[in-house]
């Protein structure tokens, strides 16, 4: 399988995210793509394609223009007003009854644009943004190419983010934008499969009134877990939509046994849907040891899931989300493709 | 003047707030009525009262019972999840477009209920909550007993809170409910000036489409300062209440000979509506060295404050809200109050 990556997310680094009492260094850290890619060359994934260069175009068809200019400009006017070397996060949100018209204030546009204090944006994030969307859209040029599977290695990931509100680490919704990529490349109906431990609320959200996208969701509750307002199963999707949004939400302490069965449920799914692509978002902190997820998974369990969805026997657009145990994160990456290409 | 004043704000303290790229103490403490109670005392003004004890039925006439209920059990819940001695927080935000059905999870009360990282809830935060809607109900009945003014010290401060949201140090918006109540004593209309350096998103929010209460803030620019989304001097009120609000932002490094000239706008607006009541939100953070504000009034400017009220000659209900420069909070907060009383 063709592995589609580029360096330009490594100076997407060096700012804080909260954690309750103090502030610790970003889960989400360029480190994490070093141990993926390692792991893949390890396994004999050894096809990278660079990614080639792609207008905004394919990027305005899911998110607001404003929005992706306010990314764009966060950074040199945060530091236009508080100097080099820092980054702009916002600590207040413009919610329900809060006026939001977005005006050239930096501070207005974060609170207007961002929904938590877990995207911040230094100096090269928006050039890892950028280059995550050509890692994604690259790979929907090979599908359309005829291969039947790719992996785009995006950094930042992209499921958290809607239209126009970046959060969880997420800043332009890569996934979302490469399955309407597909889909304005011919394909009728593209689904995806959303595996992260977390709900892809913004993934959700882009598609939710849309028939020609199928988004099934396996994560912990959102009682429990963020985004806690968004993954619960009543959400089945709205208008147009109704039906074509399947959540799975489980508890904290699933492993595999109980993971498996929600797996097939939105396989199955996917499988009556029929869709001409299908989009992966892939996330592993399922695993058990991940810092920031409470699933129990383990390594072996990831080339089920590889094998699983190849039996679908669908063209597959592997594209990367969260996972943070950094010992386990590279083989348990490799795995979910191994597992694809063995029984692929 | 009569004081309200209860020692039961007390153990609404020891969390952090976020600042930038870490978490300090917050600045909003206890300590700050001390100071405010020690300089009062030293200018004479020792005539407290302590606050009778209301139901929750005036505070339901400007919040939502759930917003309410949030309140109060937000931190049980939380210590049921996490142990004793910490503080309830969120830190992502049901902003458009996420779906916010409040239920049981405190995880996503927290998310639906509170727009920023400035509203911890520790043990003590509930009681004092409710003691400065007692505090502020006291005043209300001062002013109906035919008191031409009082001084409810109000902490946790309120006017950041909506209806269902809570911000800003902001839980209750004790401003409002005490606006409401004297409507419902038998004014026919109230004014609302809040001269804390913030502008009150909150009570703005509240009264916004009605005509019986007039509110006017003058505050730092939103486009600078938080709370960023509102504040503009475009919004004027929406419906029956177009016309009834009335927004003075100001730059950073506003200092009295600029500021009084709004302060009389203010006042001749009020004027001109003739309330039977006037609440003044008071706060002091619009001090030269208040570490969270950026205007330059220095100490005595606040007598000039306190006069200019005074000459309205109406009946006058102050509410304490910002502040936070320790050595001159008391001594200004007093200023206004003798200046009050000096020219009333
Ligand atoms: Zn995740
Ligand atoms: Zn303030």
């Amino acid at each position: 399988m063709k592995l589609i990556y580029s360096d330009d997310h490594r100076d997407h680094a060096g700012a804080k995210e909260m954690r309750y009492d103090e502030m610790i260094p970003m889960s989400e850290s360029p480190e994490r793509m070093d141990m993926i890619m390692e792991a893949l060359v390890n396994a004999g994934h050894n096809d990278v394609v660079v990614p080639k260069s792609f207008s905004l175009e394919a990027v305005y068809k899911v998110h607001d223009p404003a929005f992706v200019s306010f990314l764009e400009r966060a950074y040199p006017l945060w530091e236009a007003e508080f100097g080099p070397g820092g980054y702009a996060t916002a600590y207040t949100f413009g919610m329900r009854g809060m006026a939001q018209a977005p005006n050239q204030s930096i501070h207005s546009m974060l609170s207007c644009y961002t929904f938590d204090v877990c995207v911040p944006i230094v100096e090269g994030t928006w050039k890892a943004i950028r280059s995550a969307v050509d890692v994604a859209l690259t790979g929907v040029d090979i599908i359309q190419g005829g291969e039947k599977a790719v992996f785009s290695l995006c950094r930042p990931p992209g499921h958290h983010a809607s239209g126009d509100l970046a959060g969880g680490y997420c800043y332009l919704n890569n996934a979302a934008i490469a399955a309407q990529a597909h889909l304005d490349g011919g394909a009728r109906r593209v689904a995806i499969l959303d595996i992260d431990y977390h709900h892809g609320n913004g993934s959700q959200h882009i598609f939710y009134e849309r028939e020609d996208v199928f988004f099934a969701s396996l994560h912990a509750r959102p009682e429990d877990e963020y985004p806690f307002l968004m993954g619960y199963a009543t959400e089945v999707g709205k208008g147009d939509g109704k039906g074509y949004n399947l959540n799975l939400p489980m508890p904290k302490g699933t492993d595999f046994s109980s993971y498996v069965l929600a797996l097939q449920v939105a396989l199955r799914r996917i499988e009556h849907y029929a869709p001409d692509v299908l989009v992966i978002s892939l996330g592993v902190d399922t695993f058990v040891d991940d810092p920031v997820g409470g699933f129990e998974l383990q390594s072996p369990d990831y080339s089920v899931i590889g094998q699983m969805i190849a039996q679908l026997s669908l063209p597959t657009h592997f594209i990367m989300e969260g996972g943070y145990a950094m010992e386990a994160l590279g083989t348990n990456v490799a795995n979910v493709i191994s597992g694809y290409c063995q029984d692929g």
